[in-house]
């Protein structure tokens, strides 16, 4: 156990002051895109419940032989996870989605639960992956999932909801696609292709690269190997390929190139490709049967599509595979992209039976919820100006009065007016550079002369902002002082009608 | 690095299944408990940002460094904490409080941060704690802290917004106390005491434990040690003590029997038994001062006591310490006894110097939420029986109607009731099988007959419990079942209308 866990430090004598660093791929959320992820997360909850999904919480921490090696990085030497001993002598980690945890949890309770079992679960997972710019090692999912369902009706409720989800964030239709395939069709276009058993996984992961690599990219994995791009410090990394001849990398790319948009025409072109395999047919016949399904929902192709480009990374996949992809642009560095997928998921039969020994067919999607949080501020869907910001401070100049402001404090709070008692030692200029630098609304200022006439003083510290970030505005800028003065007494009495005068300015 | 991460499996074939188990100490949150904890949260941020707190997260991963060694357990061999080497060969770990995590968060963006800086934030903490029933290795905290004020008004403000915190959750005046003490006191009588300063954090830890223990036990933890009570599995663990003489166990000990329930009585009582050490002094002043303010804004001794045997357990407490208990009783075992602490908290001006060399005061409490929680259902003042239910299944008996059932589940959620549509593979029986497991209150039942008079059927699924629940409703049984038909039909645009009708039996 004891290479496991940090030596006890011996020598804490003079020791170095530890830097207040982030261990690499972490890091901390601030109130703005917390207060609008809360909202974010509240309004797909709302269409998750709607739909009869039930909440539920695993824990952080499973088994590393619970959360089975599905990973697209399960090949790599740490597998991807976050893993220690624990203390009883066997290895675990932190989950790395949600879905394997919900297998544990389905095979731990099966006898007690009903089915077919609808959940859902958000909350963060870990994996170790190489970091990149808006690539976290800690991110958050918001997984929906209904196990013990085997029947196509299942795999469209879950598509259902991820539309409604999208409509529920204000995503307007049109600016956002469901995007389904499906494992078995895929499955028999490598038969087709005679993929040996043991590279079908490598195989898909390549083609699952599409997005990023592009149809050169994919067919240089499918073959020889590709080498990424090299930076000024040298060679970039190489992948090793699968290793396929010509001709079978071709009949792959053939499918790649089928129609992505429609349904019908999906089915179409992809027939020929797959039909008479075992595999091929049978999920032709599950996405024919998805097709009328979605038909009799009023999800035209508008909001769903099949797209032979759709494969999914993880290893668990054993039916239909969906991904949520929003279709708009938006700029990236230099260039502008399609903003891309912002959830994903499908069917996953086999993953209970690893525990149980018994097939308990599942299906279900995870919504990326950093991804969407980016996503919606992309496009000026949430208020990023006030998100997390507190709008009144009730200065304390005089301590004498501190009765005084400790009652206004308590009385906007009172009215629901969320109010910062000022607690520091900082005299009146640094009070307001304080307010100023917090982004306050209102400030309530009064010394010993206001509460000798019984009157409290209000200050706008927006107004001076919105005066100077306008020229058109500047141009008036008295008429408007006059309108909106920047400072004005009230009575004691009036503190927060005063306050709600200020605060509603600015609509808040 | 590959002693802490597991070796890859080379023997995969015939492997046994994995047991669907939870590590010892985790466990799983089923609906009803999380649906009343996030009303729970819901209602505690909501006062903690009237108060001006506004959130932050930061990842669930630091660096053993960053955290501190300031938990009970930190002389263990694993420190309590769970902790692995990361990938830059460095110890992380899980973080074990939200308050080591915040003075490293404060420390790295000093510059920009203004301060005041006052922030909530909940999430889980882990704990490498011997479990127990009802004690778990992962736990939700919910923290505040003000940094950067110094001032007994921040401390008094974070009593504020515990007090008004528990009236949120409806807990009455009467049943919680904020109990409030001070470490400089307390430092103050181990000067009297002559307690030397290494046996200082030992000394504090075992008065910690007058509640757990009782006097004699701490009498014994603070002299040779204790042993705890044996099972039939052998002798108890044995706990190291003080090594204290007999006087300097009295001294402490009085200082203990100080009375616990007003201030005034508090300052009078202890005054004499710290008087004339700085600490005792400086601790007094400050008491009497946060008593004042506290006078001031109408929080009397219903609300806020003084208490000398409050302590907490954490190492890096520096000024006034809070502990908020629940004075009501339960049943527990045998036994009732007082329900106890819920949060915790107080000054640590020390924490973020660690980082910076520079002082940095601040005050904080966290909030136990399973603790807490569990006192709510103790209460009764949580709705235990329908949280985390789902009222209204659509089932889904004749496949030729498969468009129909869609078409109803769609109209019930639009009209914003959750509704499952039953997606499994059972016959009629099944599912109501199913519903009734489940907890459903409404199913929905057509097949052709109905369908061909332009009906569906509702089923209360509710009313034979309650009638068989009850002896005196069910002696009117049948004139119950008039009234309130157990199944009836309304014609199909009236779906909504009866579902509502049946939910309104039972107030959803």
């Amino acid at each position: 156990m004891s290479e496991a866990h940090p030596p006890a430090k011996k020598k804490q004598k003079k020791r170095k002051r530890p830097d207040p660093r982030l261990p690499r791929g972490f890091r901390d959320l601030p109130p703005g895109d917390l207060v609008l992820r809360r909202e974010m997360i509240r309004r797909v909850c709302e269409v998750y419940e709607r739909y009869g999904f039930t909440p539920l919480e695993t824990p952080a921490v499973e088994y590393v032989e619970t959360l089975g090696k599905f990973l697209p990085e399960a090949d790599q030497p740490d597998g991807g996870i976050f893993a220690w001993r624990y203390d009883d002598g066997e290895w675990v980690a932190l989950r790395y989605d949600l879905t394997a945890p919900l297998s544990r949890y389905v095979a731990k309770n099966f006898q007690e639960l009903g089915m077919p079992f609808r959940r859902y679960q958000t909350g963060p997972v870990w994996r170790l992956e190489k970091p990149e710019p808006g690539r976290y090692r800690e991110f958050v999912q918001l997984d929906i999932d209904i196990v013990g369902a085997g029947s196509v009706l299942a795999d469209a409720e879950v598509i259902d909801v991820l539309a409604h989800a999208m409509e529920a964030l204000e995503i307007p239709r049109g600016s956002y696609l469901v995007c389904v395939n499906h494992r078995r069709v895929l499955n028999g276009l490598l038969e087709r292709a005679a993929v040996p058993p043991e590279k079908t996984l490598p195989v898909l992961r390549a083609l699952d690269k599409l997005d990023r690599l592009g149809l050169d990219g994919v067919r240089a994995l499918l073959g020889p190997g590709r080498r990424d791009q090299g930076s000024a410090a040298g060679e970039g990394d190489f992948t090793p390929g699968a290793d396929l001849a010509p001709e079978q990398i071709e009949t792959l790319l053939a499918f790649l190139a089928a129609p992505a948009e429609g349904r019908r025409g999906y089915l179409e072109a992809v027939r020929p490709l797959v039909e008479g395999t075992p595999d091929g047919d049978a999920g032709l016949a599950e996405l024919a049967e998805l097709d009328a399904i979605l038909d009799e929902r009023g999800l035209g192709t508008d909001r769903v599509v099949f797209n032979p480009t759709v494969v999914r990374g993880l290893g668990y996949y054993t039916g239909a595979v969906v991904e949520v992809v929003l279709t708009f642009e938006v700029e990236e560095g230099a260039e502008r992209r399609r903003f891309g997928s912002v959830a994903g998921g499908g069917r996953y039969d086999d993953l209970i039976a690893r525990f149980t020994g018994q097939k308990v067919p599942a299906t279900g999607a995870s919504i990326g919820v950093d991804r969407l949080l980016a996503a919606l501020k992309a496009l000026g869907k949430v208020e990023t100006d006030t998100a997390g910001k507190v709008p009144v401070l009730v200065t304390t100049m005089d301590r004498s009065l501190r009765r005084e402001y400790q009652a206004w404090a308590d009385e906007l709070r009172a009215a629901g007016i969320a109010t910062e008692l000022y607690c520091g030692s900082g005299n009146v200029g640094k009070q307001f550079k304080y307010a100023d630098r917090r982004g306050f609304t209102v400030a309530v200022v009064a010394g010993g002369d206001e509460m000798s006439r019984g009157e409290v003083s209000l200050k706008d510290l927006r107004l001076g902002k919105e005066l100077s970030r306008s020229e058109e505005l500047a141009a008036d800028r008295k008429q408007w002082l006059e309108q909106l003065p920047g400072q004005f007494s009230v009575p004691r009495e009036r503190l927060v009608d005063g306050v709600r005068e200020v605060l509603a300015r600015y609509g808040r």
